[in-house]
């Protein structure tokens, strides 16, 4: 077989630069989902959720949803609200099984709900490994670096708002500055700001410039990612902005930080009823403040040792409880989200790819509709890599091939090239082979051994670090009407001197 | 949550080295298999599969299999044996859909077929990536180091015979030094040796002597992998070592060795059918030699670049290839085998984990039960690390856990606890937490950066090659009677001299 040459190799770095990009629309799953429990295992779930939301309760610290609560016929004992299965099913039961998601751009807007899976950027990490791989804390330049990257990698759908926390910029304006970097870098789909309440109805009226009033009314621009702080506490702050949201009729992902052993009990079972509970009390207390707005159940699932107490991620039980959240997902009929491509590791290195694929493929298999942290996660969730961003974002697009499942195809030419090649020839020639070629992951080295080393023995994580090089510098925006990037400015300008003053 | 301590690392070190190895039997899946074809698709397939054997057929170039076809009543032309369908369909069908595979240590011995699952070792790669991760040619200590690790890694069921090609030894001998290190250094079912006719008849004299006549005579012992030239050749060498081995009802992995593109159609449902049709041709043939005797349907399945010409390992095609080979296997009721935890990497570094992964999941989600090359592959599959072997041979246990599913679960007190627990609580105290832990990998760093950093910032890689360096110190031989290992030995000597003579 033809040994790649230099000039091959040139040659393909010249098409891969030049290259137009082409963006993946919705996943749309053919394999899977994976379902793990019976009739009678989805009643034994759904009845320990019953029990959790009726007899245990969920604290919510805020004195505006206790009220709301106490209106909807729910038991309230200080914070402890403990609510019927009727009116608990009732709530659930407005919730829409997904949603169309919009970008500024309408070619880049997703479906989130039934078989339909979106890959979304990472959110919140303090630190970055920069392009050198030095560790430091993260800035606002790399929060809007990942907002570029998201916006030039095909697979990734939504280009999120937070990849990374902005520690250079002060806590009362860092929205401002994201939610405006994220609408002008990227016309892709954006999440929102949920830092408090005055971000949250920030992050819409920016909105509102950009889509128009009425098409926000009407449509959802954003979703919001809310955690629960598990077990069993929605606190003041995230129902805040949960309301601001929900009144917008804007989606959130209700999601409990589900460390099994830990914020829930070490048990597949168990902590997947506790989480359930958890997303859909909040989800359910949603639809209070506007029926039928769209929300999301939201995962974010870890082991932790026993030996040492840290978190594990991508290890097997937190596998199969994503499987579970799937399968109950389904059962309720809400659209889900979940976690990804994380690692424990403190550099993009085997075990950080481990991790990282073995935390997809559940996710993957269980339907999720909401893939979030799509890319660059090392150290927990601490900090991002730009070079095992990049990396991630390219095994994102076998990852859509993969779930695309099989494609129908007549296998008459197909037996006519095999009768024709016969036995010991080779088909690199077929008429076949040359329009069908296979995904072709051009970070992947699969030179050989000399070739590598004359390329200079790269590891995956100095050739992430190239292409996330590479992508910056050949990085353009995408198209905004002047009036718009003006009215945007001026409304930043003026909330800035607002909170400053 | 507390940190971990140097003390408490230092008590897990020594608790990795103390412990005794658990030995994990025989996986029995309860995710899965995930099956992409409807009857009609799997109808398509198999008519395809028929339209090979008997229309474009299959090359035997052996005079001895030709012959065996002529008067089985199928019709030879030159090298080229078409198998009508009655006839091909009649063989197949006294194929067993599984086998109990016997160790010399009847703890170990395993089961092949249904829901069944084994790792097995890496087999025959050139070159070794050493202890310092120094590339450089495979020699008879590696061969036998990779056969001591397998003897102490609790998942990996099967040692193997040449988990790398020993290049300090001539070929007449390899055999020799590799059958009697595989069964002296390790205790677990073995492979046997296919460089030549006499290699095969060898192996079987070797493993008689370890088993005794009669027991070999009624019990598989020895698993033998046997490659087909595809597309459509099986060559005499392949031949020679199938028939003694059939003949000693002992079976063997047939396997095609499809690039995807090259040797095969770049076509899921084309590839498949050629792979198909060449397997089960070899397994037909087998039971000519001997009815009945167990046959595992091989698979070597990557994609190739049509950029370059290079095989592509763990990418999307290939895997939905395997989910395809295990619904046909399960049709024609034969136990199948494919390969896994390969990169075309040349280091232990982030791509060589995402690639191990990503080749790993569809083979076991397609049922796959006799994985092979289960730890340690580089280099598409010319070099083994001893790193890579390591942590690769960790990560099964990862995949052994999700793979046997959820386990039934009483969860009164599981809500009994979230209840005690109550909001804002934690579970690392509750007795199911204690009492149930987590799989833990001992070499997945989950520590703080801080922590890491202190303890020597270690890539996965280092970690890998201190593990096989420690696990190769702290080896013991399983024992075996004074009176075998002396036969052995004489066995080995008196052949030796024989071939140099």
């Amino acid at each position: 077989m033809a040994r790649p040459t230099r000039r091959g190799r040139a040659a393909r770095i010249k098409a891969r630069t030049d290259a137009p990009i082409l963006y993946k629309p919705t996943l749309n799953r053919n394999v899977g989902p994976v379902n793990l429990l019976s009739e009678e295992g989805i009643e034994k779930i759904h009845a320990a959720v019953l029990h959790i939301v009726e007899n245990i309760g969920v604290e919510f610290r805020d004195a505006s949803a206790l009220e709301d609560w106490r209106k909807a016929g729910a038991r309230v004992d200080g914070e402890r609200v403990r609510i019927g299965r009727d009116l608990f099913m009732a709530l659930i039961g407005y919730i829409p099984d997904g949603y169309k998601f919009h970008a500024r751009n309408p070619e880049r807007s997703v479906d989130v709900g039934g078989a339909n899976s979106i890959f979304a950027n990472c959110y919140g990490a303090p630190f970055v490994y920069d392009l050198d791989g030095i560790r430091r804390p993260s800035q606002l330049a790399d929060s809007q670096n990942f907002l570029r990257l998201a916006q030039m990698s095909p697979a990734m759908h939504v280009a999120g708002v937070l990849p990374v926390e902005p520690q250079d910029i002060p806590v009362p304006e860092r929205h401002l500055d994201l939610v405006s970097s994220a609408l002008t870098l990227s016309d892709k789909p954006i999440m929102g700001s949920v830092t408090s309440e005055i971000a949250a109805r920030d992050t819409l009226d920016m909105l509102r410039i950009v889509f128009g009033e009425e098409h926000l009314e009407q449509n959802v621009v954003v979703t919001a990612l809310l955690n629960c702080n598990s077990p069993l506490v929605w606190d003041e702050t995230m129902l805040q902005s949960l309301r601001v949201y929900a009144a917008a009729n804007q989606p959130a992902l209700l999601t409990p930080f589900l460390l099994a052993g830990a914020s829930g009990p070490a048990s597949p079972l168990g902590g997947v009823a506790q989480l359930l509970a958890e997303a859909l009390a909040g989800m359910a207390y949603a639809q209070m403040i506007r029926r039928g707005c769209p929300m999301v159940l939201g995962v974010a699932l870890m082991g932790v040792s026993m030996k040492t107490g840290a978190p594990m991620l991508g290890t097997a039980e937190p596998g199969l409880m994503n499987l579970l959240v799937g399968q109950m997902a389904r059962f309720y009929g809400v659209p889900w989200r979940s976690c990804t491509m994380w690692s424990g590791s403190k550099m993009a290195d085997l075990q950080a790819g481990y991790d990282s694929a073995n935390a997809m493929w559940p996710v993957l298999l269980g339907g999720c509709n909401y893939i979030m942290h799509s890319a660059g996660f090392l150290e927990g969730s601490l900090g991002v890599s730009y070079a095992k961003w990049v990396q991630d974002s390219h095994q994102l697009e076998g990852f859509y091939r993969f779930f695309e499942g099989i494609r129908s195809e007549d296998l008459e030419p197909l037996l006519g090239d095999i009768a024709e090649v016969g036995p010991g020839g080779h088909f690199l020639g077929t008429d076949h082979t040359r329009e069908n070629p296979f995904v072709v992951n051009t970070l992947q080295n699969n030179d050989s051994y000399e070739q590598w080393l004359e390329d200079g023995a790269k590891s995956a994580e100095l050739v992430g670090a190239e292409e996330a090089r590479r992508m910056l510098a050949a990085y353009a925006p995408p198209p905004l009407p002047e009036e718009t990037a003006a009215a945007l400015n001026e409304f930043t300008q003026s909330r800035r001197q607002l909170y400053r003053a």
